[in-house]
């Protein structure tokens, strides 16, 4: 499948994991020459079969391409595998794509830097079979012109390649609220199908209430982006006022049917909060100074 | 605008609220002969303007149609106008939008059948503006004879008119149910712009990552259904243990920032205790066992 000889960009992918062998299959099946390491050896031979060269030791392996990827557990064990190399780093580009903090991220840029590498972080917001497909999206950070420079290499890894920032903090920072949202609604599902579950409502059944119901939810997300931009909290229908009703009686049916009301009790707690704080007749978009640092 | 005479059902609405005015506006937009009744008078002034009639006592109001729609601020309000003119609640059909709890719906249901009137329910998911758009959703319960006599009636306040159940009490049900995770949804989404914003980075910039991300947890709460349907939580790629580290990010960039971390401290708490029990290579729809009430 891999055509060698090519001028496509050479490209070391550090980490055999589920996510690293997802990275350099793609990038083997997009023709470029792809060479990997992996701690535990034993992990490269479905990839090797398709043209991928596995180096013998870290250091090899730093020094086949001009691009190297690192897509390990976390950063103590990035730190582990590129310290002992770091002097076979200089001139290359250290593009990290293992998960962590954001300044993890800036700590390991600085490093990077020091030694002589340029460096890109990215943000993989996709599970490993979902690598290469034109909806994957991926965020980077770190030096644009670097990205600029990759563009293309990286594109083969999802078709939402999205660089963000020349701080290499920041993808990782996105990455996190990202699944926060994620999980935020999620847990609210898990809540929700509990409730309508004690009248043997299926999830399945629920279901495409709730979806249908988060296209609605999305586009107040919109407004109320464009509310906490201004600063201006013009409720246009719903009131935070309009709001404690019904967030008493999604208290209450937690309570009266045994599910577990922490979430509802937090929502209506920020709703009383702000209320008498005097913005009873705002949008749910002034809770947002609840969350501001300043606020606090 | 109205045409007076038709053979379409004679509608009365009591409550001229935000609500109560959009729904009547809409009635007689449709033709239908509508009748309505306010405890302040002077609020219909300009439903009157397009051919509306406003009852001087709620009890002329209450013989003047067939279906008779009750939509004011709580139950406590609906028995207030309803218990002074029971006797003529006899061979009619009671519609009651106002929200509440489901036990609320419930009992109005039983005492208007007491009564002999037919009782649905119906939980509205939409502001004022957007009764008779269609795509409003509007969730009926109570007798599926009933809501089919009167279903095309029902159609002109929103195309996304839908039977639920039997039982009355569902649509409340339902609709906290909704509610509660567009707030979840909405809390995660100011948390997240809260943490981004430590960076500078404006809301309405990280509004198009969060919605097209909810696309993809859409698709997450809908392989999540079946799996709960089905009681087996089998991770295809993201179990309940790689979710800790991310999790853990989270919590840390929220301290770090000086942002309320309660919301991800609850998540990872709940994704802590489905390990604990011994739950690490599951998916995320494990955790529906936490909510559910068997499990407490
Ligand atoms: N999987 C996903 O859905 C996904 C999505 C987005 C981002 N990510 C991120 O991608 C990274 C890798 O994830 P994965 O799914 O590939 O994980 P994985 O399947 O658990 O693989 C972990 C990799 O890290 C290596 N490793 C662990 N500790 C090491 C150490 N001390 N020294 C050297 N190598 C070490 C392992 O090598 P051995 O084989 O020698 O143990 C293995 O190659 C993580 O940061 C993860 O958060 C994953
Ligand atoms: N607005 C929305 O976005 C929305 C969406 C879905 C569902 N709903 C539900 O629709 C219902 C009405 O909402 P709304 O927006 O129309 O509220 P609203 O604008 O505040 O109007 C409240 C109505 O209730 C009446 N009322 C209050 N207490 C009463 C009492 N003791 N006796 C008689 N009438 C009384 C008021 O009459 P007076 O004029 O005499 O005060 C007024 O007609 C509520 O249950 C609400 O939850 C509203």
């Amino acid at each position: 499948m891999a055509t060698v000889g090519t001028d496509r960009t050479a490209v070391t992918v550090i980490g055999l994991g589920l996510m690293g062998r997802a990275l350099a299959g793609a990038f083997a099946a997009a023709g470029h020459p792809t060479t990997v390491w992996n701690r535990t050896p034993g992990k490269a031979a479905e990839l090797i079969a398709s043209g991928v060269r596995e180096a013998r030791t870290a250091a090899d392996a730093v020094s086949a391409g001009s691009l190297l990827i690192v897509c390990v557990r976390d950063y103590d064990a990035v730190r582990e595998i590129l310290a002992p190399v770091r002097g076979a780093l200089s001139g290359r580009v250290l593009l990290n794509l293992t998960s962590g903090a954001s300044d993890e991220a800036r700590a390991l840029a600085g490093w990077a830097g020091e030694h002589g590498a340029g460096y890109l972080d990215g943000a993989i917001m996709m599970t490993p079979p979902g690598i290469g497909a034109p909806d994957t999206v991926i965020l980077y950070g770190g030096s644009p012109d670097l990205f600029a420079e990759h563009e293309q290499t990286l594109r083969v890894l999802g078709g939402g390649t999205t660089h963000l920032s020349a701080d290499a903090g920041i993808p990782s920072l996105y990455d996190v609220a990202l699944l926060g949202i994620m999980w935020g609604t999620f847990n609210s599902f898990m809540h929700s199908l509990a409730l309508v579950g004690t009248e043997n409502v299926a999830a399945t059944e629920f279901l495409p209430f709730a979806t249908s119901w988060l296209g609605g939810v999305a586009s107040f997300m919109s407004t109320y982006a464009q509310q906490i931009d201004k600063g201006e909290y013009l409720a246009a229908d719903a009131t935070l006022e309009t709001q404690l009703p019904p967030i008493g009686h999604l208290v209450h049916e937690s309570h009266a049917r045994g599910v577990d009301a922490t979430i509802p009790e937090y929502t209506k707690a920020l709703i009383e909060k702000s209320i008498a704080q005097g913005h009873a007749l705002d949008s749910y978009a002034r809770i947002i100074e609840h969350f501001r640092p300043a606020a606090r």
